[in-house]
């Protein structure tokens, strides 16, 4: 699949921004190599690792002790896990603790965990003196396909998820596959929602590729790798085209307007939705949407459910526990969105797998009246 | 002094900084013309505009109105005066009202105030959204000629001053140079020292120009906007030559090095101490102090220092009132500045008025055996 030979097991996605390039690597052993890695391509000698409850019992001690190896002193911040750890509070504390590490602008900080302690860490890591270097360790899947590449960072508030941030591009991600192990099922499912979305966006031999081997993906070894550089080497290619997101970069969204719509009207609880299951029946939507647009045909749609339902992700509403608020509410939603322009909405839709684009002139009410339909 | 043409009475200083270059426009009666300034250069139609209390009661209203009859709705934050209020506490508040007002990315912030205002409330752009616009009306002397150009923004903690924030260029500063005159002559005074600083760091005909016509620019009309204008147009040229400070840009700090150390040795107390006044006394022993290192003549050190005490500014340590520590704490304080690397110290040294330039070699048993000799 991936242009990258795989003679080593480790594969390395480079992501050409300029003077703000840096490395992506993926595979096992790699927090045991993050010292090294560290230390050859960074000139400070400290460090402050910010990670989070579930992940610093597992993985913090041999992180800490291969950054001692390399002579790079260490500072730790442990905070809670979750989504509400994406606080202006959390931030002030890592920018507190990155501050008394005494961290310069050629030392760094160091995200060790999911999305959440990438996106927080990351922004205080430009923000302290105006910017120190960043290193991503990210140990969840979506972490590791996603959220660590790309350089968009921040927290959320309370008008809404990811207010306030900014562009803050790492200086290396190191993805150790080998701590997928330890993500629960779910977790890992979620973050697999976002993987196949790159063959939906514009990679339909990848997609193929998925439906044939995804349960290696999920057992782990070099399938997992291969995915996992697939999709970095898929965002990579976005943000090198678009690093501020002002067009395609989009494309990105795809299944992700509905996906929000669900994730606000099941009020962020994951017990009932984490955000790459909405991602999974927004997807799914943006398929069948697309179809009804006389776009794509209902077979694509019919496929793409297919995959992801036997993967066990969920692709309805319906699959939802509990109530759902009417259409109408959804709808509300998604014209709350910032990707809203005067009555129209901006969609990303498809012409079939691997083909989507981005729509800015999608009329709301053809929206509402395929929610009424599909829903419940 | 300045090539530009004072045919009107607006003169204008541009920053070419490529697709974040701006205007400064320098003049009187700019506030009531900033609605249309702004909306004849921002798209949006939206603004969040952040002030104190002490500059709110004088030009709120005729900012709003103004820009109210541009189009361009506002909201409006007003905090107290003052140092302290660059704080996270503040900067929440600020954020938080940025998006109540819904102010998008081609929505802007507008700074009313003086340079403490201009900092947080940029961050608070630089932020919101990853970014939004941000226009300076920068109403202190020292806002107008040094913090609202340059894009430096931040917040202080509670290890040092400024230890976080990001860049972030305004896309319009306007400089109303009659609101100086309800400013407090010690608060213009101490701006002044700014403005000074310029010619002493690469532009002696401006300081021979200054120390000719330094009453008419305290007394307004002309000569202030030619000096204010030349001031923002030194700023420019070294923020231009050097945006994120990896060199050149250093030299802005003349007299800044001993300065902090006497802010920071009078804990900050206004009464005691503002931060212009340290500048002057600074810079006046950064050309003692060249004069001793045999770079410069002393007899440039002391018409510097005539100079700034003919216009009522401190030049010496024993002009501070109050009790000073001693010269080793002095040290202490330059040492832990950020500018130091392993034994030597970076200052800003001159071989002349209008000759500065930077060292990064000074001897520290130099400078505090200097400080000995200079101290009570
Ligand atoms: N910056 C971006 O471009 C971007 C892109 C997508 C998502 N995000 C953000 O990412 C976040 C979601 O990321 P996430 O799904 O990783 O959430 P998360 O960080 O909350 O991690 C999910 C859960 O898995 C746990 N975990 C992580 N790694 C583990 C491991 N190896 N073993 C055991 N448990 C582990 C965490 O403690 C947490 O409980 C959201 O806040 C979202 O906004 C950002
Ligand atoms: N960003 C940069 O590049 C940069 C450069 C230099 C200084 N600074 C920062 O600027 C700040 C100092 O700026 P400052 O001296 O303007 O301080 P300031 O904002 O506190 O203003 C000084 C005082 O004057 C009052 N004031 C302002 N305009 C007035 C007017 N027209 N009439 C009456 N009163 C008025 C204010 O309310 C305040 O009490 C410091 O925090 C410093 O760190 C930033
Ligand atoms: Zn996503
Ligand atoms: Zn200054």
């Amino acid at each position: 699949m991936n242009a990258i030979s795989s003679a080593s097991a480790v594969q390395t996605v480079h992501v050409p921004l300029g003077e703000r390039a840096y490395d992506i690597l993926i595979g096992p052993g790699l927090i045991a190599r993050a010292g090294a890695e560290i230390a050859s391509r960074l000139k400070g000698r400290k460090a402050a690792v910010v990670t989070d409850e579930n992940v610093a019992p597992q993985y913090l001690d041999v992180l800490v002790a291969s950054l001692d190896a390399a002579g790079i002193a260490s500072a730790e911040v442990i905070l809670p896990a979750g989504e509400k750890t994406k606080s202006f509070e959390h931030l002030i504390t890592v920018c507190d603790k990155v501050l008394e590490a005494r961290v310069e602008r050629n030392d760094c900080v160091i995200a060790l965990g999911g999305g959440v302690i990438g996106d927080l860490s990351g922004f205080a890591a430009g923000i302290v003196r105006r910017g120190v270097r960043f290193v991503q360790v990210p140990t969840s899947l979506l972490a590791q396909v996603d959220s660590s590449v790309g350089g968009k960072t921040g927290i959320n508030s309370r008008h809404g998820k990811n207010l306030v941030g900014v562009f803050h591009q790492p200086d290396l991600v190191l993805a150790d596959t080998d701590v997928l192990n330890t993500l629960s099922e779910r977790e890992f499912r979620a973050g697999y929602a976002e993987v196949a979305k790159y063959g939906l966006i514009d990679k339909p031999v990848f997609f193929s590729w998925l439906e044939t081997n995804w349960k290696a993906v999920f057992a782990g070894g070099s399938a997992r790798i291969e995915a996992i550089a697939t999709s970095c080497q898929a965002k990579a290619d976005v943000v090198v085209a678009d690093e501020r997101e002002t067009g395609q970069r989009a494309l990105l969204n795809l299944g992700h307007t509905f996906g929000h719509a669900l994730e606000a009207a099941t009020a962020y609880d994951s017990r009932r939705l984490v955000h790459g299951e909405g991602v999974s029946i927004g997807m799914v939507l943006a398929y069948e949407f697309s179809a009804r647009m006389n776009l794509a045909s209902p077979d694509d749609a019919r496929r793409v459910e297919r995959h992801l339902n036997e993967v066990g992700l969920p692709t309805r509403m319906s699959d939802i526990p509990g109530e759902l608020p009417p259409a109408e509410t959804l709808m509300e939603a998604i014209a709350q969105d910032k990707k809203v322009k005067s009555g129209k909405l901006t969609f990303i839709l498809t012409r079939g797998i691997g083909q989507s684009f981005v729509a800015d002139d999608v009329p709301a009410s053809e929206v509402l009246s395929f929610l009424r339909e599909k829903h419940g």
